[in-house]
């Protein structure tokens, strides 16, 4: 089984050699077993510049929603095509209970202004690294060049073009020397390093709780989060839409792909029902009832507003 | 491993053979396991006449509990000491989110009016074997003499002494009498028996979720119901208590069982804090500090009303 | 305004007459009033033989959805046209938090296996009528004729059509003798009338916890319901759909009544999007880009499973 | 009615003009009528140096407990002693939904990082204001000098001693220094500033979504928030906690303030028994049972741990 990598420098040698020693432990359970994610437990998928996803533990499978479903004894039906009819008939039908049977629990390392947008999420648990008790680690998200965009002129909270290369670089120059400057203060006004030297024997630190204010919201922190499948799904089908902002939906792409690891046929079924899925109003299948006719119809004589036709227009054009 | 038992005779043998199936399979993971839940992995614990209690997965062990508290990369500490100080801290504190951590799914086998009680806790996944789907059992709950008591004079929702010998040798009949005919009507309606036989084949059987109504709220159902540790803790809190119906305190008494199998550190400190510890007003506790400087003190004295005297001289007798 | 009516009559005089005077009664209230809704408080909207719905409080109307998502400060716009623009816009990209800032308190009298439905819609709070504490009233849903329905031949969880005279005459009256017996069984149990008529001094009465047991599905309870204009909408989604059981829908239809009176505008666009919208899968949008480019296309050729063809048919065809 | 204050200049003249308006405009409701919150909806209370806590809507008060709990039909008693009695024990023996019954919302404007706290109770709704879709006020909290504390050596997360003069002196300009730094660098990379004025027309702006991270935690945010009886007094029990951190227990006793105007029997029992009240263990109860039987007790005989020790003497003594 693969090491751990750490391509973006987001652990020190101590955790992954915590983590690989996690990785080489191997137990005997009567528990269902998932071998797609047991391949990926642990392990450090990381995300934007400092960030990572990793999965600390899971319950279920595939298998459990079918099991569930039946209310059954015990493993259900052998028969695997009968368990994919039958999740994908749940997902239609947006039965959502038997996927609530499976659960997952993740250890993620993501800027401040990522905790806040993941955090209106209410149907999970989370324990996240306290600023109160503990240092922070000096790390914070700077974009890259190529996702420093301008303020969308259609879209209100989106992004449009890219920044001129100018403009980038002393953006990036600027939210550095910022954030760097503020976690200077923060460890002076600690009067203690991040790495826990004392900056002064003669000087008192400010209280951690208060001293973490100084930080900018780009500054990481960490956490874990468990959440079922049910929850999961709705996740990814907020996050990792073209309206999400960027940095999140990074997060929940790689999500996504965990996703697929642990529960394939599941994944595979919201990939049609739900992710791909459209939801078409009353008005909008008249006209498409209409079209599938014979007739030509503009947005004028659709009877829809612009802003829904458009929509409309988009959705038969993808 | 011991062979499943089948006590209550809640199981068709095709279902012990199911269950006997599952705990044979051993399978290989690098997930914690908890060594004490997973001896009971699947078992059948019997509760009331023909009622069950099955553990069908979990995830994460007391360690679970720790890991999340400190948001750490490994295992955590290694010292179990340490390791029991920071859960009970966490419990005397109600810290609860890293109790939130570990969930347990189980297979439980109940009569309605107990499901009625159970689903108040409303932060828990359910999956009910659906009587607008299949046809129902032929098993309805009858108390045991010794349980049959009279309306408590006391206590409004509760019950008194036992009911004479006479008098609950016909209330069993008559409860007895009565589930057998409101069975019988249903499958009379639905022309169809609980094990498939239809009755007559020229009739047609009333819709399946119509029949149902006619059925009492003893009759038993089955559910698969999913809740994290800290809700379980709580649900035990409130239905292994005195004061609840004595059929759902026979569940919640089972379910603690099987609480201190899987995570032995946490039970012991729920134990010490919260199952058996006493809440004080502040009232109270001015009289408690008098009673310790010295002082005689009675109930006109306290200032507390008589109710609030009588619960805390309960407590300090107990 | 209107006395209320007593049309099933599930009410006493008494409770007439607590309500008509609590209708009587006009505040002063600097919060906003959604008139709609005040006209129709405390009044009793009868629900199948027995049952009934009541609106007990409100919190917020359609210009709360507003407020809430600009975080105003005051009213926010006054013009009309623009909020029924953002409402609709809200509703059609499920940015459901705004809808969350209302709240309404519904008393509601339903058959126990109704209340069972219920009761799974898990956001929300109730505090219902306790047999544990009190003695029920002897009323129990019996259907009309018209909805004695035979099981569905093609959806094992529906009804098909509807039984022959003969049959139902049969069943109304089985559904009714037993009901009764059980009630009177629960009476001589409790050794006391629904009434409060004690029925033998020398008798000592079982535990009220206990005697309700012997009660059938059918028998009415009653609870005060409290939810948020969110959770109102998914419960009118999925309870007033034709897949769910004829008797919870007759009360969500009303309770979608009550939603129009409430909230008019919030209404309209879940008609638009909600309630009257299709979801379509991406395989489904596929045939239908086909199908409005001209092609012919049949089951076979459309790729779809014949059920998912079905579902498809008959979204175009409604 | 007095006009509204604006002590902390958290609100422009508009704001204030348009909170005035909404006070003047005078209903009327059939509803429920709390006098106590009547008085004091739509106010400003300020907090901190920016913040405030606004009312903007209640449902239900001290009789919607009690009618609840009684799943009356009217009004319930008109004897206010027995509805103290039954609120009094409600809250003793944590029958939690009837509290369920009264919902609040707050307009509140505070810190980010208290935002951050406060948002880890789940069971709430919220609407914040959009650092995506608008661009943030200028203001961030700098403490006063009193609240500057240096970190506790006692408590891990807490605060000890207030720093020097010189410290505290520096601690602050660095503060201020670096929010100004950061806000003003926010401006640039969004081309405008927080009052609307573009600063260059030939240069685009940064998204807004990204060059809000720039900020520091101290930047106030504001928000709807709207949660029930029960769920306000968990939140005020855990935050105006003297283990709370300074910044979110002043709002957390403006909330308490609030809800003795809004519901002053509740508030009233939840100071005996919630906020007031003490939780001891069972080994506690014994060492307290063996001081009232006039036994001398220390650490070493009472079996306690330090730390549990301490706690109890500490509740002794208080």
């Amino acid at each position: 089984m693969a090491e751990i990598t750490n391509q973006n420098n987001s652990l020190s040698d101590e955790q992954i050699s915590e983590i690989n020693s996690l990785r080489e432990n191997s137990n005997t359970t009567i528990r269902p077993v998932a071998e797609g994610i047991e391949k990926i437990l642990y392990q450090v998928f990381p995300v934007l510049d400092h960030g990572f996803i990793r999965v600390v533990d899971y319950m279920g499978d595939d298998q459990a929603v079918v099991q569930a479903a039946r209310v059954s004894y015990g493993k259900g039906t052998t028969r695997v095509s009968e368990d994919r009819g039958l999740i994908r008939y749940l997902m239609r039908h947006r039965h959502s209970t038997p996927f609530e049977m499976c659960e997952i629990k993740l250890h993620v390392k993501l800027p401040m202004f990522i905790a806040r947008q993941w955090i209106r999420h209410r149907t999970a648990s989370i324990n996240e690294y306290s600023a109160r008790y503990s240092v922070l680690d000096k790390e914070f998200y700077i974009p890259n060049t190529k996702d420093l965009a301008v303020q969308s002129k259609s879209n209100r909270q989106g992004r449009g073009e890219v920044l001129s290369k100018n403009d980038s670089k002393e953006a990036l120059e600027m939210l550095k020397r910022d954030a760097e400057k503020c976690f200077e203060t923060y460890e002076y006004l600690l009067n203690e390093k991040s790495n826990g030297d004392i900056i002064d024997k003669n000087r008192d630190g400010l209280a951690r709780e208060l001293a973490r204010i100084n930080l900018t919201l780009n500054t990481y922190t960490q956490w874990y989060w468990k959440t079922n499948l049910h929850n999961l799904m709705n996740f990814i089908y907020l996050r990792a839409d073209s309206h999400a902002q960027y940095e999140i939906r990074a997060y929940a792409n790689i999500i996504y792909e965990i996703m697929k690891a642990w529960v394939p046929i599941t994944a595979e079924a919201f990939n049609s029902y739900r992710s791909g899925s459209v939801e078409l109003s009353s008005e909008a299948m008249s006209v498409i009832k209409l079209m599938i006719a014979g007739n030509k119809i503009d947005q004028k004589s659709s009877g829809l507003s612009l802003r829904e036709w458009n929509e409309l227009m988009h959705n038969l054009d993808k």
